[in-house]
């Protein structure tokens, strides 16, 4: 008996129109052009600046973009599943409200939350369920509006993120080919360099969480830097060793897209030439839950049936890992 | 080849320690005992009041407490989900937290976010995990620190939540038993009946969302009720249809704890008898994600193996849906 094997059929983003360059952050913050870009990478980001708009208004155009492309229904997808930092409301699930908007109306959905590792970790649950033979069609949305949790007066973190949202569809296969394993691990005790204060259970808004500025993204950059580099590139290393991929057998390394310097490391430690790794950072910026589908659905036509392909990402919780995918189809 | 199910081996909760009675109540809102017992069923709930904790200090309480009883160690641990509408922070997963405070450190965890049917949505999930033959051990913990979102000026909604956490440790079993189906459907238009207005990317929090409360459940509780019978009692009904199973075959059904009169409502549609229903919403109130595992905890001991039991929840989303479990031991 063959094994069912889910795979990704279909890619689709959507980045929102207004586009914040570095020389407009030289206007807001004391920072340069040539800081941000040497530092980063970044050249600029996409920002959701329409007012009364969140995570499911991006979200959702890129679902039913998805949906589109495959030339599929909404009544046939089986299960969406949407991971975000950035949920519209604390409840209900963003899922919900995308489902909504797109018009699926025969599937259950729900949010994931697991900061930058959310595509990742989602990718693989949502495989479980095409793994099981029961859901045939499932729908994984990474999406944040990271400017809503965003202080653009902190200097060092307010050059670093954008707003996207990007839907990939996973579908069953009997060929050997989709998601092929994975290797995550998530450590807690990483939360004291990069979380949100104020916002949740812990410490609800209040006039003093809003003074102190609070209810922005808190991030020791250092800290944080050193750790993602070792640890996306050991469970890369180890998902490669596990499964005996030498570096010359990946066609692409797809890493979370946080900073170029980390891209960049993270991929000399896996002996890759840099054409085999997928980079927009430049252009997007580190869009949270959204960055790997992003590179994935930019790089589409460069991607072959049979290609290996590892996705790595590591963020806050900490959470981090790696999954291997065999890509399952040429594009057109 | 028989097929690998998952099945609950373990359940444990947590409870805060303040009891804030029907009484108690009369003196914050304008209401009565006698109101609230006879709308809601409910006399008291526990709420977690000390300042700085969050709905990880009561899950890590519930998921140590789950690990002792089962005699195994936080290393056994392959992944905990937690599913939550009160994370301590936006980020990182409130699971990551309850992970490093109980010392598991070989596993991953993220959040799931589905309102109310949380907990059936990620015991499915973790069930998913288990069938794959990969994972062993996995948690699942429902927690909520309700209080942190509740408006104690709303006579309405501030009489029907409470605090709790409760786990449940899902093992394979080779044996027919444990979760055998499941039922989930979502529909986000029921959004306008029951959601949180803002602290999310739609409505960031500002001194204007504090002063309108607008980070408090926004509930109309006549629409969500009829929804709750109709779709519970209906989705209850077609998985034990489904799967050939009668009333009498029904040892417990295991309704999310919302009101007293919604649960009643719904076991006669069923066709059930008081005595087949479990029921503690009297005690604890509507504590969102942990009702379900806070019944099954408690009516463990009445639990033999090979009993039908069905679970069923509706929530905000709308999120709804049913879960076949054959229950696979007899309490010691």
């Amino acid at each position: 008996m063959s094994r069912i094997k889910a795979t990704i059929t279909a890619l689709e983003s959507h980045l929102p129109d207004y586009i914040l360059t570095n020389s407009e952050l030289e206007k807001m913050v004391e920072t340069t052009e040539e800081w941000i870009s040497t530092r980063t990478g970044i050249k600029k980001r996409h920002i959701l600046r329409e007012e009364g708009k969140g995570t499911s208004d991006m979200g959702a155009k890129a679902v039913k973009g998805l949906l589109e492309k495959r030339g599929i229904g909404p009544d046939e997808v089986d299960l969406l599943i949407c991971c975000t930092v950035t949920p519209d409301m604390k409840f209900p699930a963003t899922a919900n409200i995308i489902s909504d908007k797109v018009g699926i109306k025969k599937a259950f959905s729900y949010d994931i939350n697991a900061a930058c590792s959310g595509f990742i970790y989602s990718l693989v649950t949502a495989s479980k369920f095409i793994e099981s033979g029961e859901y045939k069609k499932v729908v994984v949305v990474g999406a944040d509006k990271m400017s809503s949790i965003i202080d653009y007066t902190d200097r060092q973190t307010c050059v670093l993120f954008g707003d996207a949202a990007s839907a990939a569809l996973l579908e069953p296969t009997e060929e050997n080919l989709g998601i092929m394993d994975h290797i995550f691990q998530s450590d807690g005790f990483g939360r004291i360099h990069l979380h949100m204060k104020a916002g949740g259970s812990v410490k609800p808004p209040s006039y003093e969480t809003i003074d102190a500025r609070e209810h922005y993204v808190y991030q020791e950059g250092q800290a944080v830097f050193k750790l993602a580099v070792a640890n996306m590139a050991d469970v890369s290393v180890e998902i490669m060793k596990k499964n005996n991929l030498d570096s010359d057998d990946i066609s692409f390394l797809v890493p979370h897209q946080a900073n170029m310097r980390i891209i960049e490391a993270v991929g000399k430690r896996m002996g890759l030439d840099k054409k085999q790794i997928m980079i927009n950072i430049h252009r997007y910026g580190n869009t949270t839950n959204a960055t790997i589908p992003l590179c994935l659905w930019e790089y589409e036509n460069q991607l072959k049936k049979g290609d290996n392909v590892i996705l790595t990402a590591f963020g806050g919780g900490f959470t981090w890992g790696a999954v291997w995918m065999k890509w399952s189809y040429d594009s057109k």
